[in-house]
């Protein structure tokens, strides 16, 4: 087999094994793309497409001010390259697009600040990107939340959404690592455990969920981890832009 | 006629004009698409993909070294957001992407820093996008250059690239504005002669070529050119993201 064949091939597979990621795995991933075929994208006009979370999707954001859509504000993360391609997409909707992350959070910081900085953007759309930080600074001694905390905490936070933002649809995306930089087996299974805990709250309270791990498991078998996030934790470009592919495969718009 | 339906009609007519700005226009926008429809991504592994220009490529990007592929030296503009599409896209192509503009420059500007900042780094991709400046800059007192001048030493720079670079897949951008900020009638038609001039030595030279300005057009009926540009010559994060799927489509990958 040609190295251009074999290459051919080995992407291939990629990609169907991303895409199996973005449906196959969790039933409640393909509510978003049923329903964008169903009634095509779920976007009325002027609609607020809010990202929440933390180091993640801050990715650097200036936070002095700066009005929504404007690129220093989005970071240079999956928020920013997700909403350019929205903006770009469907111009006709005039889309306001939100960066909330905040680098550090676990899921009480989301809480504390939810009415501000969720709530009352009155967002149409709001992705969620939180655990990280709940296992990285508990294994750092800076945080005692158990894994039952971040599943009372995090429950607590999305059916507040729920009922705070009736019709509004919610993205619970799938906290991720890569086996490189700060990641090693002492978050294991914890991390495990609680990114079983994103899941099964999005299957319950039926919200979409971007199944990020398994979508960096497959690219991690494409390039090396720190391809992919250079400390385990933080993705690269590459990532990012990886992460906003999949995050518009199961959301569907 | 419903809103609904009215809107989507409108959107494939957008989608539609934007198609035909990327083939029908320009024969030598089609070079780039045949060849990789015909032979796959033109990208051998560990390709340079590089982005030279002005403030448009430059966007704010942090010059204090950096390794390319980084996200804070690509800017925020359209060399980010290709680069990570395309990082994402091609893992196993292990690529390095630069970002050379610099804000302000004209041709003259690019083929006094051609060797180090272009031929140096042995693009197999080298993406140009120059020209606002030649006319600005003259419009404001600053710079005598005439539509000829620009010819001519556009003309050199891609000889000399074509020369230097064997191999190499040279991709014109073509220079624009939106009708909007700074620009006035007085751009006119200066401003569309030196577009001509891209085009011409596009075809002339059998490039890439990548036709942005009719592009914005299509896209400034379906939202206020200050949607795209404020200015009416720095992208928007959408404009920039419209730029990047329109570069996509001509180049093929």
């Amino acid at each position: 087999m040609s190295e251009h064949l074999r290459a051919k091939l080995t992407r291939r597979t990629f990609l169907q094994t991303t895409a199996t990621a973005g449906s196959g795995l969790a039933a409640a991933s393909l509510l978003g793309a049923e329903r964008a075929a169903a009634e095509g994208p779920d976007l009325k006009p002027e609609s607020v497409v809010l990202f929440q979370g933390d180091s993640i999707t801050d990715a650097g954001r200036d936070k002095k001010g700066g009005s929504p859509n404007d690129a220093a504000g989005l970071g240079r993360g999956y928020p920013f390259l997700l909403g350019g391609a929205l903006l770009a997409d469907y111009p006709e909707k005039r889309l306001t697009v939100y960066n909330r992350g905040i680098s550090g959070n676990k899921v009480p910081d989301l809480a504390a600040r939810w009415q501000q900085d969720a709530i009352d953007l009155e967002p149409a759309i709001l992705s969620i990107l939180i655990g990280v930080n709940d296992i990285w600074h508990k294994l750092g001694g800076h945080y005692s939340g158990t894994v039952a905390d971040y599943e009372t905490g995090y429950r607590e936070l999305l059916q507040r959404s729920l009922k705070e933002l009736p019709g509004a649809r919610i993205v619970v995306c799938e906290p991720f690592v890569l086996r490189c930089g700060a990641v090693n087996e002492s978050w294991f299974p914890e991390f495990d455990q609680r990114r079983a805990v994103a899941r099964k709250l999005a299957e319950e309270l039926r919200l979409d969920f971007v199944p990020f791990q398994s979508m960096f498991d497959a690219a991690a078998r494409l390039a090396r981890p720190a391809y992919w996030a250079g400390d385990g934790v933080h993705p690269t470009l590459a990532g990012h832009a990886l992460m906003t592919k999949t995050w518009r495969e199961v959301v569907g718009i």
